[in-house]
């Protein structure tokens, strides 16, 4: 990593060359990630966020208020409301051009929770966290690097809280403080886009309690840190990406990637921490960060936009796209999708500054998005198998379909309309079967279920913030059980429903 | 009706009176709607809309280009995206307080509809709409006047035109033609809020062909105009309003209202004519006016805060709220009713200026909202039913509860938690037996469903707009079909899916 | 009630007249429930049971073990696994020809779970309950009666146990014994169909605690019994049978009934005890009259079946029926409908001989069938609505359509298709208007929601019966977790999956 | 193969091995399919199907009586109704056994449909196909052969007919008659179980007309026919099962197969043809095909008992089986689970005899049982994965597991309960990713989808029989549309709902 900026997709993955990560597959190291059959289409989802910039500064870009010049948005801490919807237009965008995971949201969100809850820490505490921090985002602005946000733990038994496990390791931890800083150890699951990042955001998991003190723990390492061993985790159908063609893939171009990042004694310097004891943010932390990330998950619309079009393509192929029953299948699939997009825009729309400047989404309808992507996804998916038909998962390898032997067979058989070639008959096909069950189902469909935090993580949350109170307030006055009824002003009820009514649009 | 503006919900309940209208209701000519059991309570609910603009002018008013002066929302044209949104909010907190349809949506999505059809009539043809369109829209600002939208017509045979009909009368067409204007003659169903309205405005329903030309007719009549016959409309359980009680009645001060409007050769002077004959443009007015009023359903959010509350008390009532599938439904519950509300919200922000300039919302997203309004108020009806216990229906009338030979064992035995009253019990079982299967769930459910257009109608629209051709060609670039993958730039999509896209947040 | 076994329709009804019944509605004693307008439907209702049985014996009627006489098919005790399904088939039946809830089964499911609970407690305590009983029953077979089974206790506060409660008669319970007999108090809630039976058979409604067995009473009473007082419920629309006309009604001829029975010092004689005090056995009874009455719901099938019916006439008449979106929605009805059906059918024919020789349906399939119930006739209803159109909501009075002022435009603007008459597509709105809204809607949505347990009691009884411990077994086999795999024979797991893999068939 | 019945798992494996079968994979000829890592787990699921029948031979097998002895029940005509739901029980017991699917049914379902299909073509046009059937069945019965049934060609265009394709081998079709016999050429598209069978069932796919003759053409081949090539189909991660170890592969021991049958000129005997030309009788045995086959997907319940059974013991694993929302998950699950199986049963209990004496289920309520299994497999699967947690899309390799650098810290880091070995957790997990986008969710999710026909063609069949008119006529007589409603008796209603009425349980 050097001093230049980088500045477009080809220049990004030329940063990743010569590297001394230690990263483990099938049980060896692997020597160059860039050249990795298996992880470069990761790589390669990550490279778009670099061109989608240069080519749609608009959307992809803003001014940083720190450098003053134009930086990714990635790496932008939203000023205004519009910053906050613009993250996500551009995150559809993204999910269009590479039918996956593009794994920097994690980074963005990151950034922009950590950046107003160092700026409420120090005020309380009188701590000065919020001035290092923007000196590390400026320093990231200026070289363009990508920023994973580590904050999963691998957590052991669900019902324990960090100090009670059996090991202490299972969340990340300080087990050393000396005056340069801290070492910490344990490890962090499935880190999205990890290696294809330069520096790393550590970050607690949960709520902590005083008990957990030393899991309250924040601080930016480089990726090539010492101490520092990945293992990548398996996708389904991962391996095909290995066996040297470009239909069985699917997708060739691009694909996600999780890795287990493990953690021994890593050491922090002092001007890289950004939360060292302070618990009682802990769970500040974690849920800006999960109010802005829950309705990242819009760009699982820019996926779905993809796997309607595939569904459109395979059906048109297999000449059925005239049946009123197809075209209604569609119809719900684009239903679905747009009420995803829909429901994240509108909580972006309804951002308010917190008190650092920085604007953060509405935290009710943020969770409602999130929720709805726990389950729309795989509806919109099990459709698109519908309209695939049973051939999506029965087709012959496409080295039977290069075969001398049997491959005109299949050119015979496999042929739908008689004008659509056969082979892109399969082609479209094995994108439907990637992103269904195979390599990018992982994160259209179960990285879209847990990502952001699991299904009930919403509902607790909506939970909180449904105030009931004011509902049944409503109810009782309509029933004649509250009768001196006394109409609430919007200026009364910010505790309430401030944020429903909130008139400054 | 003088010439004063209108300045509270008193007041307007005032301009309703002594008005020569010709209503129907049980077979019987009603003297005075004002003082009518039946009627009072939707009377009310729309003296709610002017107490609003009083008490939030933010929320409920605004400052008219026209007029310079500030309006009522609902009377205004909307010059911004905040506009629309405004309007949303203001639905929604409308809805809270009346717990029902306060039926004055129709008239303002009318107006900004219409605002822009007119325009684009007068720029294609030549004609004189437009101006003629602003100064009635000038004249009802500074009055402050209720418009009722008449649009459905009563439709006869639905798979013939207009013209086709054995009747020619099932559509509202033009009988006759004079220098001084035209007269018409058919019928209004459903017409919400109709008799609480000071002037209706006439528009076709559907989208019309040459043949159709006599029916391509908009203009604006005053309720009492000569010709008029109105026949109200029955709701489900509205009898109970003129049993004396107000218990059973469930919500005993607010009420929806529809009634049928039979027009017979009633006359619309020339400068009240907005279309006359344009048939080509009935389509435009149409998908304008149901995109705005599609997204207007968020209203439905508003009474499903009441809702939700009332579920919530009864539970509490019932010594039920603290188990984990009560919460849980209670959850689900906000879930689909903040869908709602997001879905509209983003509908309205999306928003985008007319060549009028006023501003329209994303029509993708307004219906996407009307869509899941035809579905999910059921589901949060069906689970306040399970919240509320079967009581809700088997619940003894008010007149046993305040008998003396009964009430004292209905007192005991219907008591629920120790410290509540049973009265107070019946109260709120009575409000969800009203907003699920009553008077109240005529508008929450079964309007839901229809109004603004049945639930096909959204699925037809949202296929017209899910650029199949965009999506398919996102997906044959990634199966790797279209190989010379050429990125499409956002501006040069506007076609496609440029309002995703569109930076000018 | 004299000693005739009643034979028709018209004779129970006559069997209804004279009684002393101390019945309440709105606030008046009811003279004669016969020949009440609002009542009488319920009536009719029940009639149809016994015409049933003389046009298709085979379905409505069964030979007596205990008589050796051919006795109505409600009074029967199951002897096979076809008994228990025909139950399913009478009562499908019976949902077509009245539309609505024919308030007889209560009394079937209770008879049969008496028969096995009694020979139980004797079995283990040595009592004689059991041989009472079948007195009991033979006694009622040979007059053909109505048996009304009040379960329902009012309850009072839901997280308190009977003992527990502020009041104690807010479940019922023995407030004196003598030689002769016991005396009860409390009262029964939405007791369906009490006024039209001849015998009520109390129950507890819960499993009970030792501190609980004054609440373990079990004892058979003639409706007009002396101490007993009935307060009507009221429903959805319920006066408009007091109206006059035929078509606002809806289903001028049937319809249910449900009331509060209170019980003040009622006596029960020695002889028609069948528990007292073995509180143990609670549950038992409980959970075996359940299990029976959760696919009793299967009559809602055949409610479901008229209104399909209704909805594709409405779309007939509407000209709507070649759409194929509607030709879907009524295939998703069917779809919906049958499963109902098939589900209690499953359980039925699954069934297993108990200790007594009575057959019992599988619980865990008639909790899967309830369950359903509770859920898909909401969503037929919302469909239903769907087809409709909104008039169904906003349609005049029947009133106005006779009247002569307007009856004419009714005519002639409520005409759908040019060859059905307006007012028959006015009555077939109002049958839908009364299943989904009106009074039918009580039985066929709410009641379906609540009766025989509401949806959470179906849950926990699934969760009794999921054997997880056998599934997770099978999960670990497979998975090379266990690795001595042992196939476990069927005749090993009879407390696994005996139901299922009964080859008894 | 030889004279010899074959009696155990083992021997049928055995029976597999020397053949001459031309199959292709990954376009290599393959030697030994008996020995193919990617092959082998196929046939070992079928070999259940032989040890469980001499393990429970109540359960799977029964007294043939063509040849009076014991014989598989998957080669046994249906003589009982009981025969029938037996069918359904053994398959969720091999559903439990195996995880996935056993490719046995179709042959099954074959066998009964063209018993009844062949003795009605010889009745209406005196052939003689039936005793030559009956003839085949017996000597398959005695030798205890797999049965593969041929009937999904590879359709091309699916807007047109088999003789309008552009290609007329798109569709199986004789090419030349002999006195012998008949050549026949085309191609079946995902032949479940194929190469595991000994002999092919060839039948047509749709209904056929006039022009349609040559592709009216049933006949049995064995699988070594000349002329046959087999290209294997891909499934998701199929080739974790050549990695070498037993975790990744999720289920090591069982596993489903599907590929493509091509058959150039193949010869059929004459005494081996059941259909020859006869086109007005293909939808007849396609739909009596379906009818058995839509309800064989019972086997899915085994399959989700299995998944209810691995989510249960992950939560455990993870510490968080108390958790009420987890508990609630698993009810679900088994709500869905068990409609699948009620539905199932269901239609098979409601079995009729045909004219041929085999008994065929009822085709409504087998749509049905099918129509949720397109369905709620998904949902099941998608609540299993909410339950795993994201680990189960991101773990890492066995291989790394059992490196000797990281397997270590993958030992620690995915511990979950202390008392659980991690080992036990990954394999679980892998189980749970087979399941559900690994090799096993083809079986489980796709091809419930398509398998038996598509969604869309469970809903066409259930629209042939929801019969409207019936229904119709239910609600006109309610709604006092048809006033002299006479009652229909049940033996009126043979061509209504005999099915639903009948009495003859």
């Amino acid at each position: 990593m050097n001093n230049i900026k980088i500045a477009s997709g080809e220049e990004y993955i030329d940063s990743l060359r010569n590297r001394k990560l230690k990263v483990y597959l099938f049980g060896q190291l692997v020597e160059n990630i860039v050249e990795h059959p298996m992880i470069r289409p990761s790589i390669n989802a990550v490279a778009e966020t670099f061109d989608l910039a240069l080519q749609e500064p608009q959307l992809a870009s803003a001014i940083s208020p720190f450098t003053g010049e134009r930086v990714n948005r990635f790496l932008h801490i939203a000023q205004t409301r519009d910053d906050v919807v613009l993250q996500n237009k551009m995150q559809r965008r993204l999910g269009q051009i590479t039918g996956t995971c593009f794994q920097r949201c994690v980074g963005m969100d990151a950034f922009n929770s950590l950046f107003s809850t160092t700026f409420e820490i120090d005020k309380k505490l009188g701590t000065h966290y919020h001035s290092k921090f923007k000196t590390f985002v400026a320093e990231m602005q200026s070289k363009n690097y990508v920023i994973g946000g580590a904050m999963t733990d691998v957590k052991g038994d669900r019902s324990l809280a960090p100090h009670q496990q059996s090991d202490p390791d299972l969340f990340v931890h300080i087990t050393k403080r000396t005056s340069e800083g801290v070492y910490i150890t344990g490890a962090k699951a499935h880190q999205t886009g990890c290696l294809n990042s330069h520096w790393l955001l550590i970050m607690p998991t949960i709520r902590l309690t005083e008990n957990d003190k030393d899991y309250a723990i924040v601080g930016a390492i480089p990726v090539d840190a010492d101490g520092i061993t990945y293992i990548y985790g398996r996708q389904s159908c991962d391996t095909r990406s290995m066996e040297g063609g470009d239909i069985d893939v699917g997708n060739a171009q691009y694909g996600g990637q999780e890795a287990m990042v493990i953690l021994e004694n890593v050491f922090i310097p002092n001007q890289l921490i950004f939360m060292n004891g302070e618990y009682e943010f802990a769970s500040m932390l974690v849920e800006r960060f999960t109010c802005y990330h829950r309705r990242s998950y819009v760009c699982k619309s820019g996926v779905g936009d993809v796997l309607i079009g595939a569904a459109a393509t395979i059906a048109e192929y297999n000449g059925a796209d005239k049946a009123s029953h197809i075209k209604d299948k569609l119809i719900e699939m684009t239903h679905l999708n747009e009420t995803i997009y829909a429901t994240g825009i509108a909580a972006s729309y309804q951002s308010k500054a917190t008190l650092s400047g920085a604007f953060m989404p509405d935290d009710m309808l943020a969770n409602v998005c999130k929720h709805h992507v726990t389950k729309m996804p795989y509806e919109i998916s099990r459709l698109a198998q519908d309209l695939a038909g049973g051939i999506v998962v029965t087709l012959p390898s496409e080295q039977d379909f290069r075969s001398k032997e049997v491959g005109h067979l299949l050119e015979k058989y496999l042929k739908g309309k008689a004008d659509v070639s056969t082979e892109n008959r399969m082609r479209i096909l094995r994108l439907i079967e990637n992103m269904t069950m195979g390599r990018n189902a992982v994160g259209y469909l179960t990285e879209s279920m847990h990502g952001a935090g699991s299904p009930q993580a919403q509902r607790i949350q909506i939970a909180r913030q449904m105030q009931l109170d004011f509902k049944k307030k409503l109810a009782k006055e309509l029933a004649g059980i509250e009768k001196n009824k006394t109409k609430i002003l919007v200026s009364e009820i910010s505790d309430y429903f401030g944020r429903v009514f909130d008139v400054n649009v």
